[in-house]
């Protein structure tokens, strides 16, 4: 599970904690923070609470740095931070931070609650299907990122991109990654979620495939869709076996949620994500399946890749909400 | 304060919780898991907080260690973690391990609690008298058992000690930084401790001043004794400013606790904890006074050091619990 629950000594309450750190992998120190704890709250979001009691911050300070670039960027990192706890409802109150060669950034999240606050990820049943909340493709954007400075990096994908559309991926991928799964835990209540996870280092894939382990039925999970921020499949493809985005093993930072709903719900969730009153910019896509089956997941053999469209392009996006195209195959974009 | 206490929804109860981590110190791969969890529980020991419900383990593995030595090094440092979390009647259920230059071993703890479960550091009152429940020096020990094969390092300690000594002083450093501060927490409540806190990297004045600033009343902490294990004031007299043992400042890792006890308390605590139903080595002193002041700490001129003989020491010790001598001040030792 994402998340430890631990039942307390007290009544019916249940302790439910997560902890996770990081590298950053992002330039801006602020968005780094913000990543960092959003991603540290979505192991609490994709069992569907909403609430955080306490968080404490786990931090490391690179030795290789000069005071001043300390005293600029870690006070940068750690306001990103707790700027995206308060934004979860909570705050951080401790932590602990030491030198080391590379910074550090995470955290630890704990909440008590009640059984009926928290969804067990193990209901799912054949004829739901899967929903997720972010687009795939944060590490792909933050790589080809990088890549722009490095000729020898470049080469191998400039010719299915421009620099302008790494730069608005970039942008698109981390605005992603800080984004909280709060509404989404929020609305798998309303929707009745039968089981969810967070997509991380694992990929689409991996972490569906560890999701199907946990069901209680015999089923499996098949994945036909894929949201993808727009050429990210594409420079996935040019550079051969590195990210395996299409086949869903490319890592992803700070990914979605990835939530089983019964079928009549999923609709419903997905429009109801996008009501300005949940703020700007969430979206959720139909991806797949539950069959039945041997708890198992797989991506069907030409996944429909759904090109999320980056908020900052000029053309088409309306402002604040990603658009959307669609492509018949991976073959059709490169 | 030790450990951050957060109101909770629910009932009178409250969340306390926190985290540590940690570069190992001692080559045993096992005893500094056993070390690392100690630490991580000391600061909830501090606040008299005896049970500790859900325990987070957080490790990095150093990528220059072949796979050959993570195979035979990480499990046994996790063990003793794991065996330590044992001891204190909880487990570890989750955490994280990313790769790092440096190993690091550390974790969180967390427990939710009525008020009456734990002490809050803030009363002591003049009249009181301060007890610390493991012996200073381990710093010192530690850095003196690296020199043994440093030539340069070993010269300037050489004429102040003999190499056994160095090796029982390791050893019996060892032992007290795996050494749960739990027996002590349970105490504080059964001789109504006023404050308390452990002694980690600040030292013992370091701490000393830190309790002594939260306290409600007009007060101030005197130290007039030093429980030093033995031949380390010598040590660290030897090697000038680099410790500063006598004076305070040497870093502990995992020390002992630094309780307020009303005057009539105090030696009743030193006697009990020594019982074996608590099992074997415990043992704490009366180590100085609460004056009226204003919130600060001190230690006297020429404190008396009271040296406590490694229980591996052949002569004097009996089996299982340090002896102590005393000498009237630092000097006399070099």
């Amino acid at each position: 599970m994402d998340s430890c629950v631990t039942p307390l000594r007290h009544g019916s309450l249940s302790l439910v904690q997560t902890t996770d750190f990081f590298y950053p992998l992002v330039e801006d120190p602020y968005m780094m923070g913000r990543i960092a704890c959003a991603n540290v709250l979505s192991d609490l979001y994709a069992m569907g609470i909403t609430e955080c009691d306490n968080m404490l911050m786990l931090l490391s300070v690179s030795q290789r740095m000069s005071d001043k670039e300390r005293e600029k960027v870690m006070p940068l990192m750690m306001r990103g931070f707790r700027d995206a706890a308060e934004e979860g409802g909570t705050s951080v109150t401790g932590g602990q931070t030491v030198l080391n060669p590379w910074i550090i950034i995470g955290g630890v999240a704990t909440v008590v609650c009640q059984p009926s606050e928290f969804i067990m990820p193990d209901n799912a049943v054949p004829g739901d299907v899967l929903v997720l909340t972010k687009p795939l493709g944060t590490q792909v954007a933050v790589n080809a990122h990088q890549w722009i400075d490095i000729p020898e990096k470049w080469n191998k994908i400039k010719l299915v991109v421009s620099k302008e559309d790494v730069e608005l991926a970039y942008q698109e991928a981390m605005y992603n990654m800080a984004m909280l799964n709060r509404t989404a835990a929020g609305l798998m209540h309303t929707f009745n979620a039968h089981a969810a996870t967070d997509i991380t280092g694992f990929g689409i894939l991996g972490h569906a495939q560890n999701l199907a382990q946990q069901q209680r039925c015999d089923v499996a999970f098949v994945i036909h869709n894929l949201p993808i921020i727009a050429k990210m499949a594409a420079i996935s493809k040019a550079c051969g076996s590195m990210f395996g985005l299409v086949q869903g093993s490319s890592a992803e930072t700070s990914g979605g949620l990835l939530v089983c709903l019964p079928r009549e719900q999923a609709a419903r969730f997905c429009a109801e994500i996008k009501s300005p009153k949940y703020g700007e910019g969430h979206q959720a896509w139909i991806i797949g399946i539950v069959e039945k089956g041997n708890r198992s997941a797989r991506i069907i053999d030409k996944p429909r890749i759904i090109e999320v469209t980056p908020r900052g392009a000029g053309a088409g996006g309306q402002e604040g909400t990603p658009t959307t195209t669609t492509t018949p195959s991976p073959e059709a974009l490169v």
